[in-house]
Parts: C-alpha cells; structure tokens; sequence
C-alpha cells in the first residue's frame, strides 16, 4: 500500500514556482511576518506579529487559519515572545512562557493543532532546565522550525500521491481551503499546485463553501493566483457540475479519521461525496496520518462543533439577510460515512478500502 | 389519482389568518401596492406602483419577483396604466395599451408568467374593439382579477394537496422561495402556512439558496412572520439535517416540468432530491399543471439560464469575496431526474410515478 517517495526537493520546488507559500515566516532579522487572510482575496497584506496580544488577536480573528497554520503560526509566536524572557532566571521563563502558552491556546479552543503546538514548545522549556536561557530559545526556535519543516514534508508527500491519481484534462471538485494557507504546502488542494508546475492541466471546480466562504475568498484566490484553470461555484451547484460530466474525481481535506475511516471535514463534505457515489465519481480525503484517531470507533463518536447563527445571516453581508429571531443550524463539520470514502491520501500513501483493516495496519507498520 | 377538494373557503382563511397575503394588491379606490422584496427581511415596505415606468422597475429590480407574482402584477399594472388612455379612441387606446405590455415584457424575457399575462390583458383589449374605452377598463380590471384569483385557487388546492402529505411533528426541508411572496397564496411553502393554521406542527428547514439568497431572505422571513417553526440552514448543511433524522419530506417547487417527469427548479433542487433518496426521504415538487411542458419529452431537453457571475462574487456583501478575474459557473436552475421525485403535488392532485404515463392521463381527463 505504502511507496516511499524520493526527490521531495523536486516537489518542493514545484509548488513553490506558482504557489503563495510565505504565509507564515521567520526573516532572517527573526519577525514573524503572516498573510492576514481576512482581508484576502482583495488586498495581499503582510503583517508582522510582535506581541503576545497580536499573536492572540491574529488566531482569534482568523487573520491565521488552518490547523496546521495555526500550529505552525504559535510555535514561531512562542519562540519570537520568549525572546522577552531571555534575561530572565529559568523559573521565571518558564512561569511566563506557560502562562503565555495558555494565554494563545484559549485563543481557539477546539483548534488540536494550536494545543499540540504549544505543548511541543512548552516541553523544549520544560526538558532544558539545566540550560541557560539563551541556549532554550534555540532550541525553541529549532522546534518551531522543525514543526514547520515536518508540515511541509507531510505536505509534500500528500501533493504527490493525491497527483498520481490525476491525469492531464481531469476536472476535480474541491471543497473549502486545504491549500498553502491553510498550512505550509497544501493538503487537499496541493496536487493541483503541483500539476500546474508541472504542465498538467487540471479543471479546478472550488466550491464557495458557506457560511465562511474559504472556497470563494481563499481557495480561488490560492489557485488562480498559481494560474491553476479554477471555477469557483456555489456549494448547491455541484449536482448539475456533475451531472454535465466535468468532474472526474472529488478532492477534499480531513479534520479527523475515525479508525473506520469514517471522517469530519468542513460541513458540505458529506453532501458532495453523497452527490459523488450518486454520479460515479470518486472521492478522496487528502490528509496527514496525524488526523487519524484510532481512539474514536466510527463518525458517531465525532463531536460536531456548533458556531454561531450570526454566521449565516450576517456574516460579510452588508446587511442582515434573515431578522434576528430566526433560527439557524450552523455546525462547522459534517462527518462522511467511509462508505463514500475512495481513499484516504496521507504522506505515508494512500489508504483503500476496507477502511478499518487498512488504517490499522498503517500503524501497526510503524511500530514494527 | 384525483380528488375534489371542497370548502377552499375555510383554505383560504385558514392561510390568510397566518400569512402575509397582500403582496400585490388592488385597492377600492384602485391604486396597486406591492411589498418591495428587495427591502426584505430588514423593512416591510409597502410600495405604490403610478406608472408604466414604476412597474417596469419594480420587476426589473426584483421588488417584485416569482413567476405567478409577476404575472398577477403585470395584469393590475395594464390595467392602472390604461386608466390614463380612457379619452382615446380605441385605435389609439389599443396602440398605447400595446406598445406599454411590450415594454413591460421586456422587463425579464426569460419570466414566462410575464408574457402570458400581458397576452391575456391584450386579448381583452383586442376582443372587445366594439366597446367604448370604459367598458374595456372595466373588463381588463376583471381579467386581471380574474388572474389573480385563479392563482389563489391553484395554491390554495395545491396547499391542501401538500398538507395531505404531512403529519404533525413531521420535519420537512424546502429550497428558494415558493411562498405567498411569490405567488398569491404559495406552492410548496404553503402546506406549511395550512398545518400553522390549523394547529399542526411541522418543523420547516428552509435552505438559503444561494446565490441570490431567496430562501433566508424570504422563505425564513414568510414563515417566521406566519408563527411556523423554520430553522435555516446553509445549502451545503441538507446532508447533516437529513442524517440527523431530523427530515420526513422534501418539498421544492418547479420552473417546468418535462414530460417523464423531470423538472426544473432553483439551483441546487437536483443535489437536494439526491441527498434526499441517499437518506431515503421521499421529495415532492409542488407547482401549477401549467408549469407541466408536454411539448419537452425530458429534462435534457430544458434549456439552463446562466446568471452574471457577479452574484456569486459580489451580490450582498461588503466587499468582493473573489477576484474580478475568477471565473465562475453560475446556472440558475437544475433539472432533477424524475426517478428521484416521489410525487407532483399540483391543483389537479398528487401525481405518482410512472410520471410519463400519469401525467398524459392528467391531460387526457382534461379532454374527456
């Protein structure tokens, strides 16, 4: 099931020919610079992060989005706030810097990445006790770099296999925004980056993706800007796109993988791989092994998030589009049945039914 | 298959006691007012239409919108505007009167009601070139009520009809707007207005139909002024609502229905019907036999409007939500296979499958 990949400094030169792939860094004068992607699509703003309480507004106003965005972004913060402390005794930083980390992680509770981050970070301080301080931030900056050079390795690999299942004139639906803004190279959205670096013509069909609109404001914008031939639609026109026969297969991200291969993704994904198995087309969930939980049985056991009714009647209008006393269902995920499921693309290769079996067997393999 | 139904009285109060019934309206002494749908949900403005050039604006700016609201609108506007054509001669009242519907056809080619109301409005005129100029007013003020009555009559059968399919504490999801808005009385949203009056209770999910948002702005805002308990949801939210258990029927109108059964509807009807039958919820397209097309032998044969990629990218909002140079797909209606639909609510009664066979025998008992 699994190949090993080689030459990814290849692929990583590829992406990086078309795609926008600064959208987190460390300069070499160390600022943490970011794309604000609220402002996205209609103006390109840099900005740079200075303090803990604009790494905090950065996540909380999601000027920075994307799990592993996010993990990526705090690790960078942490390092680059942490630099305040250098003069400090090691019982003093490592108060701080806690109380800092803890401070950033109720910035977007349920985001895993941030937490997982964070914690990465906070063990760096925690098992150099015996160092100075100045020796600690290396160190920090060291694993913020190495969680970003992890992502995009992960990244890197994803984009090749989803590109294997592709060929030249294929047409593709995709769904929210699993690109280099959402992480450090891309996930579901990499493969066609890739193509288009490499002369491969693929017919992008981005749905909008309400209420927050990743397809329209980020995905279109991350694909044009590549020059990938991209088509930006309304979450309900998919069944006619299919219908007219331009779509050979359905890339979309994963949020969580239940050990069934069940799985939680931006809420639409259950309705396009529905309309999928109804037209013939098959549907891949493009993400790393790490959003696997062996611990979660199936998708009934996937907490669905609920947001805020603002969201639908509000939210980027310029003004309401329902009164305030309706009611609105607004969950951020739905959880697609692993029937519906094709594959599942990770860097470790690609997953095929049966689900259960195979997603098992990947981890045993790593242990052997 | 069909049954008479009797007492449409008690049908008529029945919706009137719950819905907001006066969106065109004649009064005695004889001025038109409209609800500008376009001030919807936020102001409840009643407009006064004068002039040829009001009503051509009204529909042009959508202030009045869905295909029976448009054809009950055009007749009362003919007949205001001809009142100023009284102390002509018939030659030239005829002149007037035809040179004015012709520019009011040309507010929305594409609105089928609207060409056939004016025709009607013009026959009066034409038919009756021995009567003096007053008597013709007389008459066309008749016909237009005529029209309008005849559209009442239709949705309140057809809200009877649709209510027979329903049972309390049922949960059923619609897409766009069939109301009173746009028709006198309502097509698929008017079973829900019915069951209100009548004390039963239905759980209504109403989609927001994007791109022009027919559904948040004015399905949420009919029924939530009627007391009916509607929820919105986002398009793409239908899959999680139908596997939450929380649907047991699916009620959407129709633009045209072919003659196997196929229909036209808002986009998105087509993604909805394949959810549907994916979850095993059965879906009724609830709509007038005029809308039935015999002369189209199926859904292939139905042409699809394609709309200004500008209401995906730029309708409602702040700011753009994608660039100028994005390419969009825009189409306003999809055509749903008839081996989706479980019944064909229409004035005449409900009409099951084999559709090609049951709605020739419709139109042959037409003839008997």
């Amino acid at each position: 099931m699994l190949n090993t990949l080689v030459n990814l400094d290849k692929t990583k030169k590829d992406i990086e020919s078309v795609a926008i792939t600064d959208n987190i860094r460390l300069t070499d004068d160390e600022r943490l610079i970011i794309i604000d992607q609220v402002a996205l699509p209609n103006k390109l703003i840099y900005k740079e992060i200075k303090s803990l309480d604009d790494a905090y507004d950065a996540i909380k106003k999601l000027e920075i989005r994307g799990a592993p965005a996010i993990g990526i972004f705090v690790a960078y913060a942490m390092y680059v706030i942490s630099k305040q402390y250098e003069d400090l005794n090691y019982e003093e930083f490592c108060a701080r810097f806690k109380t800092a980390s803890e401070y950033l992680n109720s910035s977007r509770p349920t985001a895993v990445n941030l937490s997982w981050a964070l914690k990465r970070m906070y063990r760096v301080v925690v098992e150099n006790y015996d160092k100075d301080s100045r020796e600690i931030l290396r160190l920090l900056k060291q694993e913020a770099i190495n969680i970003h050079d992890e992502d995009i390795d992960m990244c890197l690999r994803i984009a090749e296999y989803g590109l294997s299942l592709l060929k030249d004139g294929d047409g593709v639906i995709t769904h929210c925004n699993a690109g280099p803004l959402a992480t450090s190279y891309g996930t579901a959205q990499a493969p066609f980056l890739l193509a288009k670096a490499r002369g491969i013509n693929i017919k992008v069909y981005a749905d909008e993706t309400r209420p927050l609109l990743q397809g329209a404001r980020l995905t279109s914008y991350e694909l044009g800007k590549a020059g990938v031939d991209v088509t930006l639609i309304c979450d309900n026109m998919a069944s006619i796109v299919m219908k007219n026969g331009w779509i050979n297969a359905c890339f979309v991200g994963c949020d969580r993988i239940a050990a069934n291969g069940d799985f939680a993704n931006k809420i639409g994904t259950s309705g396009l791989a529905i309309l999928a198995k109804h037209y013939g087309i098959p549907v891949y969930s493009l993400g790393p092994t790490s959003t696997i939980d062996l611990s979660c049985p199936d998708g009934d056991h996937i907490k669905i998030e609920l947001r805020d009714p603002e969201e639908i009647k509000n939210t980027w209008y310029e003004k309401p589009m329902a009164l305030d006393n309706v009611k609105c269902y607004n969950p951020s995920f739905d959880v697609t049945d692993h029937s519906l499921l094709t594959g599942i693309v990770t860097e470790k290769g690609i997953i095929y039914p049966p689900f259960d079996i195979n997603i098992r067997k990947l981890f045993d393999e790593e242990f052997i």
